[in-house]
């Protein structure tokens, strides 16, 4: 597991103690790209002399940066030492927040993760609240770990709203208004004062953590569609995360499907959203299960108490009931929809499907590829491949730790 | 003017005469992002020592890629000399192959233009016979300047087509199924043997047109739209264009409008091209001008014979007639339901809007702006720009020309 970029530049204002030469960078850019490298490997990189790459590895490995992590392959003559980010340094957090519940990891400087903690939580709470609650655990397993608050180097942080990256806020976020601006950044400052902190939206950390180290590792153009109580994507191009303009690419949940649909949040008519993700798979099982329609629906809504969830929809048909699989056909023929032209604009060569909606199985998936393939040009869909995500919720936590190490070392010379 | 990467991997297979070293290849880059630039910029960009800059730029301007081109101003003590590309080194040609013209023009290495030259031509005709043509126009060009063929150093070329773009060649094109494959880049080489050639889709060049040189510059996500006989989109995410898995990122005319619309030549059914572009929109005006519904187009179809164009529509538009403002409002609005989705999803911050339907007038991009403004979320077009690309024709040929430098000067060491 490793991260590709060094910053070169501080308009995120972090203060990483970690400070390195631009020289320096390109070799933990080698090491973030590559994993365990020899001094000869590094040389084939860059270019430089053996005397310059010796006196560069030297002050790295006296600031403790890194450290020689045994022997590699000889290719004739003496087996080359290898070198990887000294993983003693300290360590990092990954914070995944959802509507509903708090996703963490601890993992140390290479991103071997170390813990994992998951809690119900409500976004809708204040930000004081939830973060305080976050700090909370980070603080606990920094305490499992037996360490210190300021051995926590950097912490990711992904939220479900739209996110201004360069100040590390939320913009017009409109699940959790009071967060509006609220500084994250600083608020986690006051108990980890050694951490850089990074906030990113959290269907961009999950489309990092399919990058880094999941099924998105060396694509260059990939789309990661998050599919639950919203619909969102988090969209990678040339190998980078596309944040867009203002921080809110990916929205996609808003794209109309339906200029006769029902109304949505948002004001408009007949979004993806309000037509296909969750709630509206819900809704209407109930509609099915009161009219009748459906029976076992029915016999679900009336175990259940009074409500129906989309797992229930999938229940359903697994059972074998023909309403709840036309739901899930009708769901995933208008994401399907929104994705042709997606898929047309901007060619991706993968497709990830995550998310709590995922779980309705592989007839949502054959769904939304039927849909796509029919609407999309032959050429952009020769290759294209639609798959779930594998990573569960741990795409999110392993997306915020890997976002900090493009910030680690911060470059100044 | 200046281009801004140069190659490090040959996965282009080009052979440019221009070799330098990683170390040489930064100084070019420096100098294609700022223009001329001192020694003094160089090693604060860079963070290198004077002596080996001094070194560096000297094997540099003793190869012939660099020279001095005067004085900079002075901050105290001698004023700076000024170091740019060579301009004497020799020639670069951009050539825009659209369906019914092509359109060239020749620059020195620096991006200046010297000469520009367009014609009328048929892209359904074999590429033999179009790329024989476009050689003949490149020789006449050199003649004209004075210079041989083999002071051609770069052929940067735009073609109406998906094209694989490490390859070179064309992939499925729908307007000229015969180019599928065809080797554009050993064709000129029999000719230019100096030369790189690079091809690029036509809306992609006059994207980087541009990003390069027009209303994009430093504008880092960015949509360029062209309407015409079709419709696509040039992408610029993240400062660089996005061509997508295939090579067919931004072909947003196949994008559905109208499940009960008309039958695209693609085969499906309400594709935003089959219902906004040129021959819709003259098709639309015709049934206006033959049923009586508008005198006034009625007239025009008279005047030209048997045939109304899109200009008609305008012309008829700025005489006051209402079938004429409806059809162009129609048209922009099906447009501007299609960008709202993209706008939602890729969060740029301009659209710029150019091709042949463009003289239409505001009226078009009025009624885009407004339905892009009714469909998307607030936060993406808080800032949204959408305007008439200035550039003209001017885009394609000028992206063409700015695209091959980036492959220009080739990194080996």
């Amino acid at each position: 597991m490793s991260g590709v970029n060094v910053t070169r530049t501080s308009n995120l204002e972090f203060n990483t103690p970690f400070i390195v030469t631009h020289q320096q960078a390109e070799i933990i850019r080698a090491l973030r790209r590559r994993g365990v490298i020899s001094r000869t490997d590094i040389a084939r990189m860059t270019g430089w002399s053996r005397a310059k790459i010796t006196t560069e590895v030297s002050v790295l490995i006296d600031k403790g940066f890194l450290k020689e992590v045994g022997d590699g392959t000889s290719e004739g003559g003496r087996r080359p030492r290898l070198l990887n980010i000294n993983n003693e340094l300290g360590y990092v957090i990954g914070v995944d927040i959802g509507a509903t519940s708090i996703d963490m990891a601890l993992a140390d400087v290479c991103g071997r993760v170390m813990q994992r903690q998951s809690v119900p939580a409500d976004v809708r709470n204040s930000p004081e609240v939830v973060l305080g609650h976050c700090s909370q655990m980070i603080l606990d397993m920094a305490l499992a770990q037996g360490t210190s608050p300021e051995k926590i180097y950097a912490i990711g942080v992904g939220v479900p709203g739209p996110v201004e990256f360069a100040r590390g806020t939320l913009v017009a976020p409109p699940l959790m208004p009071e967060w509006e601006n609220f500084p994250i950044r600083q608020f986690f400052r006051t108990t980890f004062p050694s951490a850089i902190i990074v906030v990113d939206n959290d269907v961009n950390i999950m489309a990092i953590g399919e990058l880094r180290a999941g099924q998105g590792v060396g694509l260059d153009d990939f789309i990661y569609v998050k599919i639950g109580t919203g619909i969102g994507a988090g969209i990678v191009s040339n190998g980078k995360i596309h944040r867009g303009a203002n921080g809110c690419a990916g929205d996609i949940g808003h794209i109309c499907v339906d200029k006769q649909g029902t109304m949505c949040r948002c004001g408009n008519i007949g979004c993806l959203e309000a037509m296909a993700a969750g709630p509206a798979i819900a809704e209407r099982a109930m509609v099915a299960a009161r009219t009748g329609e459906s029976p076992i629906l029915a016999r679900r809504l009336e175990t259940n108490g009074s409500f129906l969830r989309p797992e229930d929809v999938g229940a359903a048909f697994r059972e074998g009931d023909r309403v709840a699989c036309e739901i899930i056909q009708s769901s995933g023929r208008m994401i399907g929809e929104v994705l042709a032209g997606l898929v047309s604009f901007f060619n991706p060569s993968h497709i990830f499907v995550g998310g709590g909606v995922t779980n309705l199985g592989n007839q949502l998936l054959s769904s939304i590829r039927q849909t796509v393939l029919q609407r999309s040009l032959p050429l952009a869909t020769r290759h294209l491949i639609i798959d779930y995500s594998n990573m569960g919720t741990e795409a999110g936590v392993t997306g915020a730790i890997f976002l900090t190490f493009d910030y680690l070392f911060y470059v100044s010379d």
